[in-house]
Formats: C-alpha cells, sequence, structure tokens
C-alpha cells in the first residue's frame, strides 16, 4: 500500500509540529507547505498559496494548521471543495455551524473533513462521551492546566511596567478531589483552576501596580485564586518559554448504589507538538474514509477508533482487544 | 423513536447488573431474562432458554451475560445467528477467533455481534488504541487494581484452614511512577503489581502454615510482592466482600523531543456493574449498525463513539466536541 500524501497549509507552531509528527510516520509523506511566504525555515518544499488549486492529484489529505479566529472561518471550505481535510477548529459554540459548512463544502466536491481535532476538542470530546454513555447517573467536569494560556499571558503583557509575562492555569486541587468524589455540585470554571503570573518587570516598574492591576482585571483575574511571582529575566527565559498544557476530564459515576470514577489524564510538555498528533493521526480516517467512498464532514465522535491507528484492523485487535 | 427491545441470557452477577442498568436507560426496555431456571429473583419476565428461538421478533439485541471459559465459545455463535448481540468475552489471546466465528454467524443471519465489550477489554482497548496512535513513540503500561482478584481468592480458599478469603491485586506504586516518567522497560506483571491477601482461619488452623503455604504458590504467588493479613470473620464481612477492580492505563509519548503523557484510570465500586455499563452502552450500538444495514462483528474499536450513547449525535456534538 503506497503512503498517505499530506500537505501542510500555515506554517506557525501547530504547521511546524504537524510536520514533526508527519516525519516520524511509516504511512504517511509530507508533499509540501503551501505559505504565503516565499521562504520557510523547513527542509520540505514550498508551495505558494496561489497554486492551492494546481495539487488536487497529489495530495490525499490537507492538515490545515490555521486559526480558529478567523483563518478558518474565512479558508476551511474552500479548501474542503478541493481536499481532504484536518483541521483544530477549536471555538466549541460555533463546532456545529463549522460542522455544517464544512459537510456542505465535502459533500459536494466528494472529500471527508475531519473537525475540530486536537485534545480539546479532540481526546477530551472523546472521553467525555464515551464516559457519560457508559454510567448512566454522572457528574462530569474538565480541568485544564497546568498549562500556559495564551489569553491571560497577553493580558499580563499589555499591562504598562510588564516586560514578559506567562500565566498558568492550574487545576485547584480541592475542586479535583470533590469532582472524583461527585461531590463537585458547586465547582465553577473560577473555583475549580487557580492562575499562576511569572513576571519580569520593566526598569523603575511599580510591582504593586501591576500586582494591583492584575488583581482588578475583570473576566481576566477577578473572581479567581491568583498568585503573582516577580523573577529576573534570566530565570524567566530559563524556567518559562515552554508551552506545557494538559488537564482532566473526571466522571464520577452512579450504577444503582455502587460509584465508578472515570479519569482522563494529559500532561503534556508542548501543546503544539500534541495537538500535532493527533491531528495527524486524522488525517488518516479522512483518508481512509474517503477511500471508501464515504463524504462530508465528521468529528472525533463519528470516526472508529481503528482508522486513526498506523497498523492494521487486525494487528489492532491482537495487540490492543 | 420507539426504545430499543433487550434481552439478557445469563443471570450470574453480570446479567443482574445489566439488568440494573438497563432499567437506568432512557431508551433501553428489558423484554426479558433467558433462563434455564424456572425461577430468578428478578421482576423481569423468565424466559425458558429452550424458548430462544421463539422470540427473534420481539428482541433488538441479547446481552450475552455468559463466562468466557465454556458458555460463549459453546453458545455464541449459535445466538448470533438469531439475534444481534454483546458479550464481554475477555480471552484476550483467543479474540481474533471468536471475532471471526461471529462474524461469519451475524452476516450469515444479517445481524450485528458487538464483542469483548466491558472495561479490559474494552475501554482500556480503547485506550491503548487512541493513546498509541497520536504519539508516534511511546512506552505503554496497564496496571490492574486495585481490584479483586477472582482466580487468585478462589487459589487461597483451597488452602487447608482458610475459611474465608479474598486477594486484591494492587498497582505497584513506583512501577506506576516508572510507567508515567516513560522509565519503565523493566516493568514486568508481577514486578508491576502487588498480591494483598485478607484471609480468616479456621480454628485451630496455623497461621504460619497458611503463610507459608501462599507465599511458596507458584505461578500464583510466588515472584510477586505478597502481603498476608489474617483477620477476624466480623472484620471479613464487613470489608471484604465488595468487587472493586479498576486500573490504569499509561502511555508515555514521545514526539521530537518533548514527553507527553496520556493515563485512562477506573476505580470502580463493582465490577460487574461497571461491565454491565459499558456493554449495555454497546447494545444500542448493535442496534444502530444492524438498522443502518450493517452485519457482522465488531469490536469497541470498530465502532464509531456515538453510537453507544443516548443522547443524539447533534446534542453530543454541541455538549462534548
Amino acid at each position: 500500500m503506497s503512503n498517505i500524501r499530506a500537505a501542510i497549509i500555515g506554517y506557525g507552531n501547530l504547521g511546524k509540529s504537524v510536520e514533526k509528527v508527519i516525519a516520524a510516520q511509516p504511512d504517511i509523506d509530507l508533499v509540501g507547505v503551501f505559505s504565503r511566504r516565499d521562504k520557510l525555515d523547513t527542509e520540505a518544499r514550498v508551495i505558494p498559496v496561489a497554486d492551492v488549486e494546481k495539487h488536487v492529484d497529489d495530495i490525499d489529505v490537507l492538515y490545515m494548521c490555521l486559526g480558529s479566529a478567523t483563518d478558518i472561518p474565512e479558508q476551511a471550505a474552500n479548501l474542503a471543495k478541493l481536499y481532504n481535510t484536518v483541521d483544530t477548529y477549536d471555538n466549541h459554540n460555533e463546532i456545529p455551524r463549522h460542522r455544517a459548512e464544512m459537510d456542505a463544502a465535502a459533500k459536494e466536491s466528494g472529500h471527508v473533513a475531519v473537525i475540530s481535532t486536537g485534545w480539546d476538542p479532540g481526546m477530551f470530546s472523546l472521553n467525555r462521551t464515551y464516559a457519560s454513555a457508559v454510567v448512566p447517573e454522572y457528574e462530569q467536569h474538565t480541568f485544564w492546566g497546568p498549562g500556559l494560556s495564551q489569553g491571560h499571558s497577553d493580558a499580563l503583557r499589555r499591562i504598562d511596567g510588564v516586560k514578559k509575562a506567562v500565566q498558568y492555569t492550574i487545576p485547584a486541587e480541592d475542586a479535583l478531589d470533590k469532582a472524583r468524589r461527585g461531590e463537585g455540585q458547586d465547582i465553577t470554571g473560577k473555583n475549580a483552576h487557580l492562575r499562576q503570573c511569572w513576571i519580569v518587570t520593566e526598569e523603575g516598574a511599580s510591582q504593586e501596580d501591576i500586582e494591583n492591576t492584575i488583581r482588578t482585571m475583570p473576566d481576566y483575574f477577578v473572581g479567581y485564586e491568583v498568585e503573582v511571582h516577580f523573577i529576573s529575566e534570566a530565570e524567566f527565559d530559563a524556567e518559562h518559554t515552554g508551552m506545557p498544557h494538559g488537564g482532566h476530564v473526571v466522571t464520577a459515576g452512579k450504577i444503582g448504589e455502587t460509584n465508578h470514577l472515570i479519569e482522563y489524564t494529559l500532561k503534556l510538555d508542548r501543546n503544539p507538538d500534541f495537538t500535532a498528533g493527533v491531528m495527524v493521526a486524522y488525517g488518516r480516517a479522512a483518508h481512509r474514509l474517503a477511500q471508501a467512498g464515504e463524504t462530508g464532514a465528521r468529528t472525533v465522535l463519528e470516526i472508529a477508533p481503528y482508522l486513526i491507528h498506523p497498523l492494521g484492523l487486525d494487528e489492532l485487535i491482537s495487540r490492543d482487544v
């Protein structure tokens, strides 16, 4: 069987991670990276985005490493008319709308579009569905972190006198314990997570003023347990330039009078790498479903697990079931 | 949409748990329990096993709550010729053979047979496959327990002077930690678990002799870390008559130079209840796949997650993805 021929569009953190993950696959080859730029820091072939329609016969699956804010809403449906696609669209409220648009585009052109892969949405979505299907009564909570929050780090960096800053979101241990015991009725987004800030100040800036600005910032920090740490630039550069993330899906189930805890945990060194790992695996499903004559959009809930694995079904059954 | 009409065959611990789980489902009704006995301790309709061929028009899915040692090998394929079925066949080495037999029987008669559901095989199988699909390099270990081991408890009860006994299998903390760090190359079944025995002796029996017999019992205890606790019958009856179980699937993955831990944990008050929870959910998939015109055997790896959930796909996508 010949390898799956893959391409990437978008070459930020996620695109670079997808390139790295594809390089480690036995059954997927990278044809090239579509980019607006002439030169990218890659050994891969760089193809001008303007030529995106010219490669429909050379590419089995297109990994759309595009942002959810504007790129995917603007470009994804048109790309799904040309290629089988995989995306990581993560605007949870808008996923049904995105699915409908991608479904129409992919069906019209005879392609498969796998949407909203990654880990949340993605692996966490799967675990929410599996866990709630197998226990008739349950309480289910998702916790995020310890992990870097891009939006909150940006908010810190906009404060006067802040030179560098990161914000980690960390699940509150007491909330986690309550969720595991099925006593998490009073858990909210705010009391389930604490917000840890690591800050390097500009020379002469007032740490007191900065801390006060943080603690009184509505939406972002008010109502949360907040930790503020001021550190040296050297410490910051050594310890706080990674992109760790992860979290837990905790389901406390009841069957009659018996209790059953189902917990799925991720601890990720580098968020875009793991997101890319999931995305690349679902590219197999996009290709295989299209090969089998299926068309339209699919979420991870609609795809049989074996379709994402490099091993064949018989080998998987012997090994994993 | 009318409810799924279900029946149970086999009314031991698992059959009773399946009855309890079905009673809590919004979309599944129990038609009856097939049994060799005239009277069962149930409010459900009891149907003689001899009449099993007479109800093919009244039953959408048959939950086969039968043992893997002899009942399933002897009876399952014949039942799959009559009904859509779900089983919990757990003889891992023989699952490919079982799948082939069930596939032939179900295809011949136009039914769907979902095989080897439960949690291992079952939910653990799913997690082994998902986790190993999304990281290109990995080390993966399955730990069982803390949980009651039926076979080991039976072995203890056969020792002279033992009145009552249970054996819990417990994951060794140091092995779990190694697995989480991706340093579990030397983990074996023996050093990954400790065996904890709780024993009530007959009057006049020698605890020393019993403990010695345990510690020198080949296969069952030799080579394991073993704890032996002698307790009163009152304590035994109060603390050790449950059927707790659970475990972990730990996958330490690598993407380039970054590390990614994926861990799935179950803590189950009562093993047959949770097994039944998974089994009942997969009954939905058996019925839905058959309604869609599919036939043959399916493992959990071959079934799209949404097919096992009581909620419809659109609602699941809005809620869980």
